[in-house]
């Protein structure tokens, strides 16, 4: 059980990293420290024409009020081409994956409820969770995603958890993917314990040129996040839930309070970026570049640092997870690099208890490649 | 206090009146029962041109992630502009402002806290507080707004609320607008007894052609809630608050966790509307429709219905909140009228312990001048 202690420590923890992260903003300085997508790939030019096109010929719509569960054309095309969804009412579109989790949490979470995540773990689903004082219980994340023995474990030693969060495709920060057979085991085990698993899934797109990451048949316990914010567009916030009907229904009533919908329009783009005859090229074109700069960014990690950084290099995703051989503290390395001009984000951020102050997380996605390597170069001095 | 069986009932006739207005959306179905604006009066191509504009000169920016508080532009246009905002550290953007509602409670009240509302009060948010299990405090609405000296009295009585909550303009439903002697004493209550008085003030420019709402000055216990939903389109899903630092920065880290941030291409649209040199004369477009389909709807139901109906003509806003003096039960009257084509929300939608069952709330907003008249004769058959 997490205690108030190590929480605060947490929280402190966390809240030095972000002070020094503000300066990642400094002129001259890389940053692989973000989880943006890189904006030198949104597709400016079509989402410029669509919008206009949107906005002349159904603006009385994409203007309007629209339904709480969201826009039912744009649910339609995710039940369409998502084996995982039958019907609309098993679809809610969010204002991003954000709040699809955030409303998960608030309707299935009371505080004191165990939850279980990867440790270590994306830190804007620990903030969500923290802030619904919930009690976290940290699993293992390995080369084949959540350690689902350890969650049997836990269950055998009396836990009895609400709810399992993982991100399955190059999970962030640790750039691992769920293998298939732990999917199915940790199904079996949500199914006989009555908890939920939540997939939060935004990289899955982010693999090799050509991949088409497998779709999961729909599950009683399993909720699939997505969103388009590191595929389309982050700044047009859309992201939905794929879920059980109760869940979906119990979601919308929560969302009707929260914000009332997401975005008319932001909603319309995306159905019609999804539609469009380009989409499918988008998406190898920013694969390509991405497979370019993770490249980039490991052959320098390699070759500049050699045996003193650990990483296996990921198959996708935006993330580098790497760990110091030779004991260095992350934190006081990021104090010592934002001199020098780059910008990451220290392991003990994701950490729920683990010891991860030799980690550290790099993105590759907004640098080009050769700032990457000078990147490197500037990490260690 | 509000017992658990009333809270019950109350929830028995909201979903009763909500199940009745899903027919409103029947083809031929002249509808004075919803809170939209008219589509009529978008200004698409101007939104169509601005945002294709954007897209193409700033796309970057427009379509990335954004602050949690909101475009930093937008809130500096919002404090010049605003005398209650002196840094944009007292602006949070907000996903309509239902979600500035929402998080105000989330950060400010616990369940049991003491609320003060309206009876009548916006729906929408007396769903927000049921949502969070406060206790609604009932003060009578008249000609001035909310009931100051009824507020006292609870005070005096000895309760301590932690919130008053109002619409100022135009309130929905009643229509009436808080006089400014009110507002002062309701101030000084709130500074002296220790309580937030959030102002809803979606409603503020649809008054007469050409008339400037008075801008409040800044106040340590008011929160201002403002929303382009009415006056430009609330498919962008754009509001903001104003309020004291403390409460803005409580408020962004709620936000971080709830949606991260507002869609940043809808908040740049807003700014450029805004800052737009025809966003006045839309204005006075809107309010000059606005005007002549309000004296539309108060004519006929003075012509149709005589002394059988009395109401205030409002002075602006999108309701005329009005009494059946027959003693009429308008939740059965919405049950016949729905099948000779009109759509209304009956008074006890708006209830908290009121008996409202012989009011109703008609809005001119989205029907025709010509339909409006039909729309009343339809009403009583």
């Amino acid at each position: 059980m997490q205690s108030m202690l190590s929480r605060a420590a947490q929280n402190a923890t966390t809240s030095a990293i972000r002070d020094l992260l503000e300066h990642a903003q400094r002129p001259g300085m890389i940053s692989l420290a973000g989880g943006l997508p890189d904006p030198d790939r949104f597709p400016i030019d079509q989402l410029a024409a669509a919008s206009e096109r949107l906005l002349r010929t159904r603006g009385r719509d994409v203007l309007q009020y629209g339904l709480t569960a969201g826009n039912a054309a744009l649910r339609a095309h995710i039940v369409e081409t998502t084996p995982a969804a039958d019907t609309i009412d098993q679809v809610v579109v969010t204002t991003g994956s954000q709040q699809a989790q955030h409303l998960i949490a608030q309707v299935l979470l009371d505080p004191g409820d165990p939850v279980i995540v990867g440790d270590p773990e994306y830190l804007g689903a620990l903030q969500a969770f923290r802030s619904r004082e919930v009690r976290l219980l940290p699993a293992a994340v390995d080369r084949e995603g959540i350690d689902v023995d350890a969650i049997e474990a836990m269950i055998e030693a009396g836990e009895r958890p609400k709810l399992v969060y993982t991100v399955p495709h190059f999970h962030n920060p640790s750039g691992t993917t769920l293998s298939n057979r732990r999917r199915e085991r940790l199904l079996e085990l949500a199914a006989r314990h009555g908890f939920m698993v939540v997939f939060d899934d935004p990289y899955r797109e982010l693999g090799e040129v050509g991949s088409r990451p497998a779709e999961a048949a729909g599950h009683p316990m399993a909720v699939e996040l997505r969103s388009v914010s590191k595929v389309l567009a982050p700044g047009l916030r859309v992201g939905w839930m794929i879920a059980p009907r109760w869940l979906c229904a119990a979601v919308e009533r929560a969302k009707q309070s929260a914000d009332l919908h997401t975005s008319s329009l932001s909603q319309a783009i995306t159905l019609g970026a999804l539609q469009s005859g380009w989409y499918g090229d988008h998406l190898d074109d920013i694969r390509a570049a991405n497979v370019a700069k993770r490249y980039a960014l490991c052959h320098a990690l390699r070759d500049v640092l050699g045996t003193r950084l650990a990483f296996d290099e990921p198959a996708g995703g935006m993330f580098v997870w790497a760990r110091f051989t030779d004991g260095t503290d992350t934190t006081s390395l990021l104090e010592s690099a934002l001199g020098r001009g780059v910008a990451f984000v220290p392991g003990a951020a994701f950490a729920v208890h683990s010891d991860l102050r030799t980690h550290l997380r790099l993105s590759w996605s907004t640098a080009d490649v050769a700032s990457l390597r000078e990147a490197v170069v500037r990490l260690v001095g």
